[in-house]
């Protein structure tokens, strides 16, 4: 990268170091970056350092929130005996978007993995736990994905909510909708006929 | 985006108006950004602000530079008789990354388009022929593009060089090297046989 002065070769590096950019898109928004006015540059710059600066994970669900409380925790309208359990913060987002929920969540920050060492006290389920016990939770639905990892931790969290006074549920898989069942795979057919329900 | 806290919508809206960035892959950068350390988000930052307060136009070819003289201009290993005229800064990193060129560079900042309102005086021409007429150029290598822009400028810049005391040439133009020639339009393969030349 000789071609260019130093300062544009080092923004080249630094873009192409986020995931999905290599180095002839990072070459290509730098050639875009170059021509924009400074103070756009800058907004993105303060923009990058706010969020650092101002996200952290809600002291009550741990979800990502600019305040010690997030949105949807302090927000009076939800339901607030109904937990959705999910692995991370982007998929409580996605559940968000659906608009399908209308309860609390709670974010475990991973699955259990113990070929990797990750064990219930790696993730936050000391924690759901206690929520559980002190806050009048009626309901919990476990939102894990559908990995191997994902459907253990379901288990697991299942196994140790079974003599608490909570219903639990599991989000159901099957064929997605608007699915081609030509191009779904053996696995997820095989679960769609399994927990096939009665019109 | 009301799933993400304000912190993090900004960072994604910053993003997602890079060219080729859309809203899920801005969502996805802001998503790894957040996981990053600070340090490197800061160092991302200020890359940003530094390409904005450093790169200046080369005051002999107009090429980008960190000084007010490029680091080709200012190299003594360069053929100074020799100047290779492109539109853009990113056409000589180009040539500059074949390897293919070892004399100088003069900048054009765009091509003539009269039905644009773009004439002679609004891109680099006057600076070129000063700077032929001073620097004692013997080659002058004619490589913008083969757009009709480009072309016609090439064209205009070789009636106007013609009777000054200088070689003028223009880049070949035919079949890329390892263009299958049933993927080649006729455009293209046209000019191919006219410009043939022989064994």
């Amino acid at each position: 990268m000789n071609q260019y002065p130093a300062s544009i070769v080092n923004l080249i590096q630094q873009l192409a170091k986020l995931p999905g950019i290599g180095t002839k898109t990072a070459e290509r928004l730098a050639m875009y970056l170059l021509k924009t006015s400074r103070d756009e540059v800058s907004q993105l710059a303060r923009s990058l350092l706010l969020v650092k600066d101002k996200v952290q994970l809600c002291t009550r669900c741990f979800g990502m929130s600019d305040e010690p409380l997030c949105r949807i925790c302090s927000n009076p309208a939800r339901d607030e005996g109904v937990l959705c359990v999910v692995e991370q913060p982007t998929d409580m987002a996605a559940i968000e978007k659906s608009g399908a929920f209308r309860g609390l969540y709670h974010i475990l920050h991973g699955t259990l993995a113990p070929m990797e060492g990750i064990g219930p006290e790696d993730i936050r389920i000391g924690e759901l736990l206690e929520r559980i016990a002190r806050d009048e939770i009626c309901e919990v639905i476990i939102a894990t994905g559908t990995s191997v990892e994902g459907e253990s931790t379901a288990a697991y969290l299942s196994e140790r909510l079974k003599e608490r006074p909570v219903k639990v549920s599991r989000i159901a898989s099957g064929v997605p909708v608007g699915g081609d069942l030509k191009y779904i795979d053996q696995v997820t057919l095989k679960r769609a006929m399994e927990c096939r329900h009665e019109f």
